[in-house]
């Protein structure tokens, strides 16, 4: 009997780790291999997903029967046009999801801390059903990469994607501080570096086959990177 | 040949998540089928190992053939009393590497955040091999739990054990604050509740079975909570 309800999909926002495939959890895997459609966000056309290659190869023997959909989201900084990028994102997911079919957007690291999985979350929340699925943050696998202990009994950590006036004030009250995407910082470091009391430790591709570990901060320009300042007391 | 070197174990600090065996990560769950031994902390003699607990349905098949130490890790607050069980724990999986036998100890959430397996590590990383694994830790698990989005963009996040005169300044400076084991600071957050303007929500259980979402913050006393205050601008 069919009462005319329409079936929805649900979404579910899939925290994929740092680059190992094998820092997937069990659950993502499974729903992963149980969804009608992977969401994939690459940075342009040109380019493939990141977050699809470190699924890939856990998939790959299914890969034929999935719908995979991979909508830009370009890394820019002008807010006015990544809207409209998100938005498109949103309507070619929320359209797969009225067709009745569950939808995994996967997303690097974890869907609650920094990731593209955001923008979409903002859009849709409030008309489909979804639930996140947590991953391995990159801070955290780059302590394990540096094998060092981010914070015990009383510290505090601290998580920044930017170096501003607020900066100081957390290398005074803070005990680690992750720096988020340090390329992009190196300037306003260069200018508190006397400040800093701290053993610095970034990686590059965290967990991937090209890691690397550098002593200090980096001048490098990759997206890929991560900062841990663990502070002297 | 024997040249007469002696093999030395690996220690390996694996994150086994915050309560769902579903969220150990598949390089976790290949690691704990590989080792020799495994070392489950608890909190007395008279208690199951948490950790166990939740890696157990996923190596039940093989448990047998694993060496399983459960070294107790009181939760108590005399430093000096606590240094001796550390010590002992350290010794007992000391003893074991030095047969050469790899060694996996399990901890909550990852070992690189307030995790029993820091008191191990500080006491055996310059005498040892020792790789960490990260697992998922309570506040991102939290943050799926409750469907919200910790951090995006320009984003501060701020981990914190204690609430103290530097909460204050969290509460103006950040944008997430994550309160790891709320139950021992309600007196504090009591006293200065009227400065904090942000939304709310304590995790009880997150990803087990009794898992329970409270809006705000509980008087309950359990150990296994997390508040996350998402602050308002």
């Amino acid at each position: 009997m069919n009462n005319g309800t329409k079936k929805i999909g649900k979404l579910f926002g899939i925290g994929v780790g740092p680059g190992d495939s094998e820092l997937l959890t069990l659950k993502a895997l499974k729903i992963l291999k149980e969804v009608d459609v992977i969401c994939s966000p690459r940075a342009s056309r040109d380019q493939d997903s990141t977050a699809f290659s470190i699924v890939f190869p856990l998939i790959s023997d299914i890969v034929d029967d999935i719908d995979i959909i991979s909508p830009v989201f370009p890394m820019k900084e002008d807010e006015k046009e990544l809207e409209s990028y998100w938005d498109e994102a949103s309507n070619l997911i929320a359209l797969k999801l009225d067709e009745g079919l569950n939808v995994a957007f996967i997303t690097l690291g974890d869907p609650s801390i920094y990731s593209t999985f955001a923008y979409i979350h903002k859009r849709l929340k409030n008309s489909y059903e979804i639930e996140m699925i947590p991953g391995i943050t990159s801070f955290t696998s780059c302590a394990s990469n540096i094998n060092e202990i981010l914070v015990e009994k009383d510290e505090i950590l601290i998580v920044v994607p930017k170096v501003d006036e607020k900066f100081e004030d957390f290398l005074i009250n803070g005990d680690s501080i992750v720096l988020m995407k340090p390329s992009r910082n190196m300037k306003s470091i260069d200018k508190i570096k006397d400040k800093i009391n701290a053993e610095v430790y970034t990686v590059k591709n965290s967990s991937k086959e090209n890691q690397e570990i550098i002593k200090g901060f980096s001048s490098d320009k990759s997206y890929f990177m991560t900062s841990i300042l663990k502070l002297k007391k």
